[in-house]
C-alpha cells in the first residue's frame, strides 16, 4: 500500500483523487501496488463530504506522517506551493507537481534538494497537461541534442486563436466566449499576454539545455493585438497565427527563449491544433521533428499526468536513478531577442507602391496591396535590424500596424 | 564503461553505432556512463573498413563474453534473429530492438524469458521509428484505460497516399517513384498490402491490453485498390485516406485489430500526417486523445529509439522493475471484423437515383452522383450487416466499385 497526500483540492486534486480510485485494478495490475490517499491539504471547508476526515489545513501533519511516502502538489501559486515542497522533499518525501510556477521558478534548487534527500521531483503535469512530453524528453530523447522546440502551451489563448480564425470572431467575442465556457480565468492576463505559456516553455527547455531561464528574462508577448486583417493575411497565406512558445540552442551553447504569436505555415502540425489542445514540437539531432499533442488542460487530462509520476516513482522504487537536473542560466548563456533571425509578416500603412517596401526592407513576399495598405513577409534578419528597418519606414511615412514573426 | 554488440550492420545497426559516436558526449552527461560497441554481428565482409575487428559472424562469441551486457538487434526477419534474442536474454544480456517482426511473432515469449533472467528486452523501434510510443504508453498512459489506438504506421504508404492526394498520381506512379526514392522496397508487398503495419498494431495492441494477438490473425487491407476517384471524393469530404492499424477494446474484454484504408476527416491530426512521416492517435480513459508523430523510419530516427532503450537499461540498472508482459490472446479474446460497426465510403455503380441506394442502405450521406454512379456514405452498421447490403445491392443491379472505411 503506497500513502499519497495531495495538496490542493482544487479540479487536477479532485481527478486525481477520483483517477486513483477509478483505475485502481488497471494502476494495481501495472505497479503490483494498491494507492491510498491518506491526507488532502486545502484550506476550505469539506465537513459532510465523503473527504472529510482526509482533508487538513495542517501541511506538518502530513510531513510528520511516516506512512505518506508521495506527496502530489497541485495547490497552484509560488506560494506557500513551494515551501511545502521544500518540506517534502526535505523531510524524504517524493514529491510530483502539476505546478509550472514552481516548477520554472525554482525547479533548479527543488530538484537539487530532492537528489540530496534520495527522492524524487516529478513534473509531467506542469507542461501540455495530460500529454507525455516531460518523460519522453527525459527518457526517450535523452541521446539527442535537441535543437530546437515549439510549443502550443497554452489551451486558453489556442481555442480563442482557433475562434477567430474558424469563425472570424474578434479577439474580444471570443475571449468573452472562452470565458463563458470556463476555458479563460474572469483575470485572463495570464493566459492571453502569453506568462503562462512562458514558464511551461521555460522547463521544456531547462529539461533541454540543463540551464534554466527564468520567465521574467523570456520575451514575452500575448495575442491581444491580432486583428481580424492578420487572420485574413494569414489564411491567404495557407497559415495559422498561434501562440508559440520557442527555445532554440544556438551554436555557441546560449539558449534563446520566448513566446510569440506566430505565422504558422499550414504543413507543420502546429497549426492544425486547435481549440484548448496543446502541441508541442521538438527537434532532435540526429532524431529530426518528433510532435505531441493531447489536451493541454483540464481536470483528467492534467490527474493523468500526475498519476503517471506517482506510478513512476512506485515502479522505479528503491533503484539509483540518474536525477534530472538543472541550474540557473548565467547572464552569458541567454541570447537577446535582438540577435534572433526571424522572418516576420508585417501589415503596413501609407504604402504607395511595392518598391517603397522592398527599397526598405530588401526581399520581400507581398500578400496583398489595396487603398495604400500592403501585406508583406520580409526575409530573415536579425530582429534588432527588422526593428530599425521599421523604424526607418515610419521615417519613409509608412506605419507598421502589425508585426507578426513567422515559424 | 558499458559494452554493447550490435547484431546486423545495415541501415539501423550502423545508425546505431554512429549515433553512440556522435552523441557520446550527451549520452555520457545523461548517463553518467561510457559506450563502446565491442561486437558487431554481420555475414557480410567489413575488411577494409574502420568497423574491421570488431565484426564477426560467430553469435557464440557475443553470447559468451562476459563484457557485453547490452545486445542490439537490429537483423530484420524472423529467424535467426529470433534464436539469437532468446540466447542473449537467456544469458543474462539485455537486448534492444528494431525487429518488428520478431516483437510482434515472439513477443510473448521473449518478455517472459527476460523476465526469468532478470534483463530488459525493449523495442522501442519497432513501431514509430523515432518517435516516442513505447516507452509512453508503458509509463505515462500505464493507468490509463486505453479504448482505442489508431496509427499511421508505415512510411511507405503514407508517401505513396500523400503523392496520390497531393499531386494527383496514380497509385502505380507513386509506387514507382517511392522505389525510385528509396523509401519503397522492390518488393513491396510488406508495405502496400499492409503487412508491416499490422506487426506494428499487433505490438501496440499487446501493450495496451496485455493480450497480443499474432499479425497472422489480423484483418490486412493494402493500399492497392485506391483509385482517383475515391482520392476526389475524400477530398469533396474535406478527408484523406490513409492507411490506419486500427486497435480497440469491446466491453466483453475482447480486442479487435485491423489494418485498412479510412477516410481520415481533416480535422484529425491524423489527415495532415504527410509522406513518409508517421503518427498515432491514443485514446485512453480518462486522458482523452494524445497524439504523437515523427519520422516512422529511416537510419537517424530508427538509432534514437534503439539508443533511447540503451540509455534506459543504464539508467534503470539494478532495479526491480515492473516488467512489460504479454499473453497470446486466447480465440474468444480476438473480436472479428464481422461485429465491427463501421461506417464506409462505397462507390457504386448502376445507381438510378439516390432513393434506389437509400432504400437498401438506409441513412446515406451523398457526395457525388452522376453518370449511373454514386458515391455515399453509410451509417455505422456491423461489418457483415455492411457486406450483406452490398450483395443486396449487387442483385439489384448496383455494383460496388470502392468500399473504403471511415475512422
Amino acid at each position: 500500500m503506497v500513502n499519497v497526500a495531495i495538496l490542493g483540492f482544487g479540479k487536477i486534486g479532485s481527478g486525481t483523487f477520483e483517477f486513483l480510485q477509478n483505475n485502481a485494478e488497471i494502476i494495481e495490475r501495472k505497479t503490483g501496488e494498491s494507492f491510498c490517499v491518506k491526507h488532502i491539504l486545502d484550506i476550505r471547508d469539506f465537513s459532510g463530504t465523503p473527504y472529510a476526515d482526509k482533508v487538513t489545513n495542517d501541511i506538518d501533519k502530513i510531513i510528520s506522517d511516516p506512512e505518506v511516502t508521495i506527496v502530489a502538489e497541485m495547490m497552484g501559486g509560488s506560494h506557500p506551493a513551494y515551501e511545502y515542497t521544500m518540506k517534502a522533499l526535505s523531510a524524504g518525501k517524493h514529491v510530483v507537481s502539476s505546478n509550472k510556477e514552481v516548477v520554472a521558478n525554482f525547479g533548479d534548487e527543488l530538484l537539487r534538494v530532492a537528489e540530496e534527500n534520495g527522492v524524487r521531483y516529478l513534473f509531467e503535469a506542469s507542461v501540455g497537461g495530460g500529454i507525455p512530453i516531460i518523460r519522453p524528453m527525459t527518457n526517450d530523447l535523452s541521446g539527442n541534442d535537441i535543437t530546437e522546440i515549439n510549443g502550443i502551451l497554452n489551451g486558453t489563448t489556442n481555442y480563442i486563436l482557433t475562434q477567430m480564425f474558424d469563425y472570424k470572431k474578434s479577439f474580444e467575442d471570443a475571449l468573452a466566449e472562452a470565458q463563458e465556457k470556463g476555458y479563460a480565468e474572469l483575470d485572463p492576463t495570464d493566459d492571453v499576454m502569453g506568462k503562462d505559456a512562458c514558464r511551461k516553455i521555460s522547463i521544456l527547455s531547462a529539461l533541454a539545455y540543463g540551464i534554466s531561464i527564468h520567465p521574467d528574462n523570456v520575451y514575452t508577448e500575448g495575442i491581444t493585438k491580432i486583428t481580424a486583417d492578420n487572420v485574413r493575411h494569414a489564411a491567404m497565406m495557407g497559415a495559422s497565427i498561434k501562440l508559440i512558445g520557442h527555445a532554440e540552442k544556438n551554436e555557441d551553447g546560449s539558449v534563446f527563449l520566448m513566446v510569440s504569436p506566430l505565422v504558422v505555415n499550414g504543413t507543420s502540425p502546429l497549426a492544425h491544433v486547435s481549440d484548448v489542445f496543446n502541441g508541442i514540437m521538438v527537434h532532435g539531432e540526429p532524431l529530426g521533428d518528433v510532435f505531441f499533442y493531447g489536451r493541454g488542460a483540464g481536470k483528467e487530462p492534467t490527474a493523468s499526468a500526475v498519476v503517471a509520476d506517482i506510478i513512476d516513482i512506485v515502479v522505479h522504487d528503491g533503484e539509483n536513478l540518474k536525477a534530472t537536473r538543472w541550474e540557473k542560466a548565467p547572464a552569458e548563456k541567454i541570447a537577446s531577442i535582438k540577435d534572433f533571425r526571424v522572418s516576420a509578416y508585417l501589415y503596413l500603412d501609407g504604402v504607395c507602391c511595392e518598391k517603397k517596401v522592398s527599397d526598405i526592407f530588401g526581399e520581400i513576399t507581398l500578400i496583398e496591396i489595396a487603398d495604400g495598405k500592403a501585406a508583406i513577409v520580409t526575409a530573415k534578419m536579425p530582429e534588432a535590424e527588422l526593428d530599425a528597418k521599421i523604424e526607418q519606414a515610419k521615417t519613409a511615412g509608412i506605419t507598421t500596424l502589425s508585426k507578426i514573426r513567422v515559424l
